[in-house]
């Protein structure tokens, strides 16, 4: 069902005979994953034909007589509504009462930007009397509505494409819904990091945390720093993302209403940084002498802090988000601690004991200085929240850490900076597929707070952290089981608290996000009816 | 390295200089995955030219002119030495002693049957002096021995074909190496198990044990009972397999030198058909009426024994292997122990008293004489040896449940009766890849036995039950953990004892499967010089 609102109470005796009538094969409704705020169906439907279907601008819109982030959108979800219709010509015969037309308008006009923390997403979709409405304030709420009005059309045994009479009144639980990918433990070729773009839109996911460097390798083919990636990728040209793939992966997302978040996680996960900047790294000692191994990020250099105010500066530009990802987790004190004679008189210097804490946030403060300045929000993981003293040059806090996270994300709200909440959602973990539930179980907000606190909650993230994936299993191992965080982070909580009712809707979807030709692992035993034409 | 023989100690001397050659990136040793019996090579190598390289037949083959086995391989195999290798003309131009042939010889010319359990798979390779040859006993292992040849071949950094000299001789630990998948779970297109019996033979797999039907769907169209799929499978004309479906499975399994076992599974599992065949099942009964459940097959009526004899007389025609699996698993009591009226006075004018399994052994007593009549050998599962008096009629069993399985294997064997053992090899249970490791610790001989007992374990099986698998994970499910055990199954145990000395080599075969073309999840962080061209 398309609505499951407590609030239509009155309609239950409609809602029961739909269900009669659904029973006996009459009416199929169709429903919309992440599931809207409010829909109302009703048994009420109209054809859709591919030769008479358009798309059409409405107010603001039609004196530009354009909007790129839309005419490519009508071009996507014309094939995704009419996946039958052939790409041949077509003679055009039909009557004017035949013209099946959603119009679009906007309250403001922005198809020339960036989505961004603040964009609204907001859509109000009306299909009644045989035309579709679709109203958003923005551009990307009008994605959100095209994908929702996509996931109502339905075919019938004999193929014909319909739509019921049904209003939606949508908008997201939460703003930041994202997904990481690493390309640094593995290389996932930019075709792998599209697609998984276009099924994030599918789940009306908006963030994709692009964790692009790590120990492993640097794929990032950097301007400023060309060995960075020819001496610490995994191959200096099959293996990396040039500025071109770059831009590639940041448009694909953009044209899909999603923002791209790049991590350049340090002081820690940067050992192929080393590589093509010898002095960036911790030399480690032993007995006295370099020993050859290299730890964290040096910090106690100025010429650390030029290239990384370099590096920052161009990825600031390059990455169009006014976020930035600093990383700053786990990191390894071993090598300052055990010997290394600089480290220590360095520490010995700036009266930080053998608190090697003192000397991280030492490091991270600087970081936070240089993206300052370059108009960045950075987001860090939570262990950098955890050690660091001076909270207020903090601004986002990612909890990633298993065990009482909502605990972490009640201390971090407590001290007034924002959350995005991670931990329940490390898909990178391979389990049976049922147990999607335990994803979609999350509740971000179940801590004790005020209200004004828990609005820092900003959103969730699904991490797919790269030891075990590459572009081999990478979909089936992120497919079904994400869709069921995008639910959590999209939809009201009390209309979507039943793993029960929410399984045949998650079946269909998964259906459907096959037949768009996404390799989406099953759920259970059982079948869909158009599943193996495009994977 | 190819050879991990300790029975070389003679060579430390040389192997140890062959190391050092390696570590320095002048020779680059291509090993076999899975390990053969015997292997010995040297710096030596000869390069490989596509323009001029040749299979060639000798011996009684030459006469022949022709096997049509090895002749399909031939051309398999060339695309597989030579990736690279455009697919259009190449103008010849090569002097006599730039010819590579590969000659091959069997002493038993069998080109036109099919492997069975007595097939030899042994096969010797000699490479050296610029040519090689290949002799087996069988068309069978002359196919093992071009998989082994074809794992040698490397390029060079520029490109090049090289093969080093080397020797194998070679033969399977067991006879039976299977791999089971599920088709009634979920419907698997027939280009998906396709490619899994491609995969099967690079890992040297040699049974494709097909369980094809099951309680969610019976796939399988029946020329005898064509309303066993048009009633009971997921779909009568997308989801089913039909006759030539099955004999192009077949067809494509015995190209490759593998075994195609079906499975009939029952009286259990057996849901599905009952909607094509409606007396087959036990009618369930409550408060003394028919509840409009079903339980197992009606093993009381006549007509049940009378359908089961015509299907597998249409089975053991259809599928030419001499063994056939008849399942036995999981029989659940409860709908004939709670009430059916017919059942309780069968079990009473039988003398059964109240012991259901003497039902069930009756049952399953009648259906191995059937099969006896039908002069297949059968297969159960370890639940009819459990239960089961009259052991004498079986013949084989397959161990499945987990707990000490060797334990059952020990009981099976002291019984008489041959084991092929799946407990520590059900593969649909996700996990990090890493656990490939626990596939391959496994040892099915490591229990109390004489040499004798220990002959009746005729090998082992991987299970990918359909749950949580369909076309969609499949591969990465499977693929590099069934590799794991694919080495257990054909290796000598104490030159593969290692998991250490495995992990680099399963690293290069996985890549190797890569450039196949089979999506084959990774192992750890790190990746392959050709990874996403095929997959």
């Amino acid at each position: 069902m398309c609505s499951e609102n407590p609030g239509y109470n009155t309609l239950l005796n409609y809602t029961f005979l739909l269900f009669i009538i659904q029973q006996i094969g009459l009416v199929k409704v169709q429903s919309v994953w992440p599931l809207p705020q409010t829909c109302i169906t009703s048994t009420e439907r109209y054809q859709l034909k591919p030769q008479t279907f358009s798309f059409g601008y409405r107010g603001q819109l039609t004196e530009q007589h354009s909007c790129s982030v839309l005419d490519a959108a009508f071009k996507r979800y014309f094939s995704i509504l009419f996946p039958d219709y052939p790409s041949g010509n077509d003679t055009l015969q039909f009557t004017e009462n035949e013209v099946f037309t959603l119009t679009i308008s906007l309250d403001h006009h922005d198809c020339e930007g960036y989505p961004n923390q603040d964009s609204s997403e907001r859509y109000k979709l009306n299909v009644f009397a045989g035309r579709a409405s679709l109203n958003a304030e923005t551009v990307w709420g009008a994605l959100r509505g095209l994908e929702s009005f996509s996931q109502l059309v339905y075919q019938d045994d004999v193929g014909s494409y319909y739509i019921n009479k049904t209003y939606i009144e949508d908008f997201p639980q939460f703003k930041y819904r994202g997904i990481l990918l690493d390309t640094s433990r593995h290389y996932l070729p930019v075709p792998a990091i599209l697609k998984t773009l276009d099924a994030m839109a599918y789940s009306k996911f908006n963030v994709f945390h692009w964790h692009i460097v790590d120990d492993p390798s640097f794929p990032y083919q950097s301007h400023t720093f060309p060995e960075l990636s020819s001496k610490g990728a995994f191959h200096p040209v099959t293996h990396i993302y040039t500025q071109s793939d770059v831009r590639r992966v940041i448009s694909h997302a953009r044209m899909r209403g999603i923002r791209v978040l790049p991590e350049f996680d340090s002081p820690g996960h940067t050992k192929s940084w080393g590589k093509g900047q010898p002095e960036l790294l911790t030399p480690c000692y032993r007995g006295g002498n370099p020993s050859g191994a290299f730890g964290p990020v040096n910090p106690t250099l100025s010429s650390t802090y030029q290239f990384m105010a370099a590096l920052f500066k161009e990825v600031a530009t390059v990455f169009p988000d006014s976020y930035i990802h600093l990383g700053g987790d786990e990191v390894d004190f071993s090598c300052w601690y055990v010997s290394n004679p600089y480290v220590r008189a360095f520490m010995q210097k700036m009266g930080f004991g053998l608190d090697f804490s003192k000397l991280e946030a030492f490091y991270i403060e600087k970081i936070l200085n240089i993206t300052l300045a370059l108009r960045k929000t950075s987001i860090v993981w939570q262990d950098v929240f955890d050690y660091h003293e001076r909270r207020k040059s903090l601004s986002v806090v990612e909890v990633w850490k298993q065990g009482c996270y909502l605990c972490e994300v009640r201390r971090v709200v407590k001290a007034g900076l924002r959350v995005i909440l991670a931990s329940p959602w490390y898909l990178d973990q391979p389990g049976p597929t049922h147990n999607w539930a335990r994803y979609y179980n999350v509740w971000p907000l179940a801590f004790k707070g005020s209200e004004k606190q828990k609005q820092l909650v900003i959103g969730g993230e699904v991490c797919l952290w790269g030891e075990y994936v590459d572009a081999t299993n990478l979909s089936p191992r992120l497919w079904p089981r994400a869709s069921a965080a995008a639910e959590r982070l999209w939809s009201n909580e009390k209309q979507t608290s039943s793993v029960d009712r929410a399984f045949p809707r998650l079946q269909e979807f998964r259906c459907k996000l096959l037949r768009r030709g996404i390799q989406v692992e099953p759920l259970y035993v059982g079948y869909c009816k158009h599943e193996y034409q495009s994977v």
